[in-house]
């Protein structure tokens, strides 16, 4: 079995607004030290093994589906488990 | 400066219906090695150095505004950076 943990977040040219509003909360609470906010997703996939090569897999399922690659990023982590 | 990474994440006894779509996509990909997908949030702050408690503040934050601990628990790391 395979954990992947899958990060996407808005490449940095692109603005991120909802960021921005987390942000001004941040601040409305008090915590101004708290200078820039960005938000992004966080997915975790169990993958049974397979012969499969399974950074292809992960590669492909975040260029199709988790990721909107013109606009976002991703990186991933790869653990393999009992 | 600091860079703070949260993750939050539904609790695994709360049902996960964005990640249980996410998985039918993956396996109508042809993907079927994906037994398990949870989707959860990634935000990345900076803050600025100061005389306060970061963790502490980092904590406050999480438990106010970015997690709604009822379902959803968290996880952060704090990298300071020059």
């Amino acid at each position: 079995m395979y954990l992947v943990k899958v990060y996407v977040m808005y490449k940095d040219s692109i603005l991120d607004p909802q960021g921005e509003a987390v942000k001004g909360a941040i601040h409305r609470l008090g915590y101004l030290a708290v200078e820039e906010v960005r938000i992004g997703k966080y997915f975790e996939m169990k993958l049974s093994k397979s012969d499969a090569d399974i950074e292809k897999q992960v590669n492909e399922i975040c260029d199709k589906l988790l990721a909107n690659v013109n606009m976002e990023s991703y990186r991933y982590e790869i653990v393999e488990e009992k």
